[in-house]
């Protein structure tokens, strides 16, 4: 049953004027969720009069919103006609901003992926304006990929690596990308492309994408922590995003660690919890492992975070020891945001955050507390997170506007 | 504008037969911010045709929710009538569970407190049953005291110290309060009583009253730091308290203390930041100041913590000592409720927390990092907050009800 009809038992006071439009928004979303279905279909599931119904079709067939399929089987009497909404009447983009690439992904109504992009990001692109054309470049691909006209994409939501003002689409500060202070990204995009641009953390995007078609589907109320070069956090609660009253929501990687002395939090410096538990910080708790045994080939002190824990799982001694002092400090940040949350998820993500060893022996350490802890699980969708979040997002925005 | 009618913009499919209702609510919501009004003033505010209004007056004066004053001043042709709301057709009870003592309070419709209520706790009066029959006289004695009939007492609220389950009505842990595990207590209530109860966890209370009449008016996310015996907070999100997964969101006395080693969390141990800075714990960091001073006297040393904070307002040495750890302690909790939630605002409350010098000493921790950080203020109710609290949210359940 649609969610807005649903609503429709707690009855506010409507104006005739809208009702119609408030009838022709519930029955596309009737539509929408159990195409193809005949008029009478819908004329059941909504409860409202044939009359209403048939307004309401020929409405959204005007629009191109929805079609007869053509004949469809009938219990008896004459041959029911078959409605379907049109995923193709249009389409939206998702995008993802790193600190070395650009993704894009491109997606019809019904969020069915139709073609991606990527590409690497030069020294010299790293700046707005290079990444906006980078970006709109990217979408001409994808169209011509998709068969798609441009004119038929109407909604971008990019992510972006730091703190972003969604409200006004600015990135207030983006650490792994140099001179990015204050920038306007929506407006910069929205005058590059001609339609409506939603800007947003990229880890926020990730989280609402594992609510959407991942790890957390169904969970209104869980935080998503990513770890990588960084350490971060998407509070969901529910079901959205919390961003706080200066956007800057879940910047766990300033919380503290056990034992360490604390000194008052400096934006501009790496926090605490990312410098120990971050890439670099793993990579360093190896090398001082390393430096216990002798005779260590310098091939191995650059293995990497994730190669670290991959020998862990193999039973490598000093590879054990780091994963379970990064599982130790991890599961006190996870204890802190359970007394502050009481979520009853969280979900790992990021190159790093996402290893299925780290998960386990986290969920292990959890399991020594005798308080309410939430279940750990790693990322489904991986580093396509935030490409889904994004097309989430702009889904979520055309919504209101597919009838005009 | 009533909200309710506000909401009208966003229209919902109303089915004929609930629209009478969903016009008297608006039309109440109406009289009750506008009393006295006219039947002119209403036809005007709604936007609504006369007739309508016309009926609405009629039912809403045959519930006894609204009566006609009299005749009013008319800015000429025949005098309007007004009407006014009637706060007095029910009340609604508040409820303090203390680890000492019982407090109550009645209210009308309109909030308004009409009595109060209080008795200290003999040592085998604190088990569920006896509360609940202390509650029961209490509220004859307030009704009493009121000239209110105990009839027209339609709802109590009740704060417990300890993690409650408010959708069961269920106390599932109260550690100042022996054998308070799993305590079904607002069914206890609501047999005694025979109307409604909510039953809530006090802190949360507390943060409840904060926003409805004291210093989170209009904060819509804050949260709400008790300290005195305890520490805790209320998490108050969108307007509403946030409880978690389990109940247990806001437990903030267990977070870590920096440079203090970490062990798996345990429920029934005291947890690590409020045995430092909870009212044992600062009186303990006083003893140990003393002890650096020769020739204490026993009374000198067994001040409580407030009146250790009003010796630092006066400048004795020792006691600034206590209040600036503490004031830092409790500063780098802010510092991490500030990275997970980014509240606006954090109000301070409880016996200890709410004492100016501590509050001003947090603000000054607070303010030597540049990291966007919360205004703190002090609680504007007070000990009162848990009190207000309960009856808002009385007043809230009753406001669904008022139509019958």
């Amino acid at each position: 049953m649609s969610s807005t009809l649903a609503n429709s038992r707690e009855p506010r006071i409507s104006r005739p004027a809208n009702l119609r439009r408030s009838n022709n928004r519930a029955l596309l979303q009737l539509v929408r969720e159990n195409s193809p279905c005949s008029r009478a279909d819908l004329v059941r599931m909504s409860g409202l009069s044939a009359p209403t119904v048939t307004a309401a079709i020929a409405d959204l067939e005007a629009l191109e919103l929805i079609e007869y399929l053509g004949e469809g089987i009938s219990s008896g009497g004459r041959p029911a006609e078959l409605l379907r909404f049109r995923p193709e009447h249009a389409y939206v983009a998702g995008a993802d901003i790193g600190g070395t690439r650009l993704r894009m992904m491109l997606a019809d109504l019904d969020g069915r992926p139709v073609a991606q992009w990527a590409c690497k990001l030069g020294a010299r692109e790293k700046d707005p304006v290079s990444i906006c054309h980078l970006l709109r470049g990217g979408l001409t691909q994808m169209c011509a990929q998709a068969k798609v006209s441009l004119k038929k994409v109407k909604h971008l939501t990019v992510g972006a690596p730091g703190v972003t003002d969604v409200a006004r689409g600015v990135v207030l500060s983006a650490p792994n990308l140099t001179g990015w202070d204050e920038v306007q990204l929506r407006a910069l995009l929205e005058d590059q492309l001609g339609f409506e641009v939603i800007a947003e953390n990229d880890t926020n995007l990730a989280a609402v994408g594992e609510h959407w078609h991942g790890a957390a589907e169904n969970v209104d109320d869980f935080v998503f922590i990513a770890m990588g070069t960084g350490v971060g956090a998407g509070i969901f609660l529910g079901g959205q995003v919390h961003h706080g009253s200066a956007w800057s929501a879940g910047e766990i990687g300033y919380l503290g660690v056990p034992g360490m002395p604390r000194e008052p939090l400096e934006m501009h410096r790496t926090g605490q919890l990312e410098s120990v538990i971050g890439g670099a910080g793993i990579e360093a708790q190896w090398r001082e492992e390393l430096d216990r045994v002798t005779r260590v080939d310098a091939e191995l002190r650059a293995l990497r975070a994730s190669q670290i824990f991959d020998r862990a799982a193999s039973g490598d001694v000093q590879g054990k020891a780091v994963l379970k002092n990064t599982a130790r400090i991890l599961a006190d940040a996870i204890a802190t945001i359970t007394l502050l949350f009481n979520p009853s998820l969280v979900v790992m993500g990021g190159g790093i955050g996402s290893h299925l060893a780290l998960c386990e022996a986290v969920g292990g350490v959890l399991a020594e507390s005798d308080f309410p802890h939430p279940r750990v699980r790693c990322s489904v969708l991986g580093p396509e997170a935030q490409l889904y979040g994004s097309v989430a997002l702009s889904l979520q925005a055309m919504d209101s506007k597919l009838l005009g």
